[in-house]
């Protein structure tokens, strides 16, 4: 029985880095279709994200039956109540992956993002892509040091969503269109919420580690 | 000890009625503040967030105490697993009335919103108060009844999201600042998310009252 247990709890461990890989793979050919105006690419994130919705009802699942059947106290309570809370999260970062996908795909053939917003976007995409991969190496071994690593790639979206407003308020009647104005608004938003995202699963790695309810580490305004 | 366990899951659900209730009064204080301007009431929004984010802390840990201390089962163990998943959307609703606060905070004494999208933005803040006093009910007094209404409110949300997207690119080089472009999209966002979490909220109402993880009557793509 108690063997049984221990393979359940490793099971919903192993559904959370699966699900944070998806959501990397996503992020990461969400961001290349941004560049290359790759409509195929866009269309694949966009259909995989039906995976990682899956995988959010499965791990739901998988942790009532836990609750249920099993009654687990202390640390693996804690398994329990943050991969309820982790999966939330993870399922977002999925979903705005696709969002990023879902714009390249509406205004193609056109590119997605005017040429003078092309390199703040590509580093966008750098970042979203190394704190999804950091979370992935996070959940697969979880332990606190990665956590102040994820908190410093989300300053540097945050950073990064910023100039983008900077560029926008740079831009002069003619230079680009209202509806261009919008999408990279929405783009920029897209992507500074996938590091937030990130962040509440480490804050969530940090409790599962620590009992503490309160973020530390991965504090965050 | 079972009078103890039903006060436990009572205070639960009670504190979850508060959270939204908050939210609601939030919601409608921000979209007051984008239609009078009124500095004063967009901070109080802002001010008053930090309560709602600590109520989801202590949902969080009642929840937790709950699993550890009396292994709930059956529709026991759904109250707090489904309070565990709501207290997230709803520190979210509360999040984002917040941020629709802050734009008029930093717009002001500019308006936040240009005169020709005033009106759209007006019935935004309708349906989106109407969403959430919607869910304080059905929270306060748990059945599917109200769970198709608050679809179909969230229908009005995403329509109106759209209506701001044609203003947008209704206006011509000139009407509008990139800057007030920006904002209002962003504006537009934040009552559409609002509008998902709620829907959110009750999809979980739905597992709560029947144990299907997948939403029926509350079901969205």
């Amino acid at each position: 029985m108690r063997e049984v247990f221990k393979n359940e709890l490793k099971a919903l461990a192993d559904d959370l880095v699966i699900m944070a890989s998806k959501a990397a793979q996503a992020i990461e050919q969400a961001s290349e279709a941004i560049q290359t105006n790759d409509l195929g690419l866009a269309e694949s994130v966009i259909d995989s994200d039906r995976e990682i919705d899956n995988l959010e009802s499965q791990i739901d699942r998988q942790a009532a039956q836990i609750l249920a059947l099993q009654a687990p106290v202390a640390a693996d309570l804690r398994v329990v109540i943050s991969a309820l809370k982790m999966s939330i999260a993870l399922e977002r970062m999925g979903d705005l992956a696709r969002h990023i996908a879902s714009l390249v795909r509406i205004r193609h053939p056109k590119p997605a993002v005017p040429d003078e917003f092309r390199d703040t976007f590509n580093n966008m995409g750098r970042s979203a892509k190394l704190i999804s991969t950091t979370l992935v190496s996070l959940l697969d071994n979880p332990g606190l040091a990665a956590v102040p690593t994820i908190n410093a790639i989300d300053e540097e979206l945050d950073e990064l969503h910023l100039r983008i407003f900077t560029l926008i308020s740079d831009q002069q009647p003619g230079d680009i269109t209202p509806a261009q104005i919008a999408d990279v608004t929405l783009l920029s938003r897209y992507y500074e919420r996938f590091g937030d995202q990130a962040v509440n699963v480490s804050q969530k790695v940090e409790y599962l580690l620590t009992g503490n309810w309160e973020p530390e580490l991965s504090a965050k305004d």
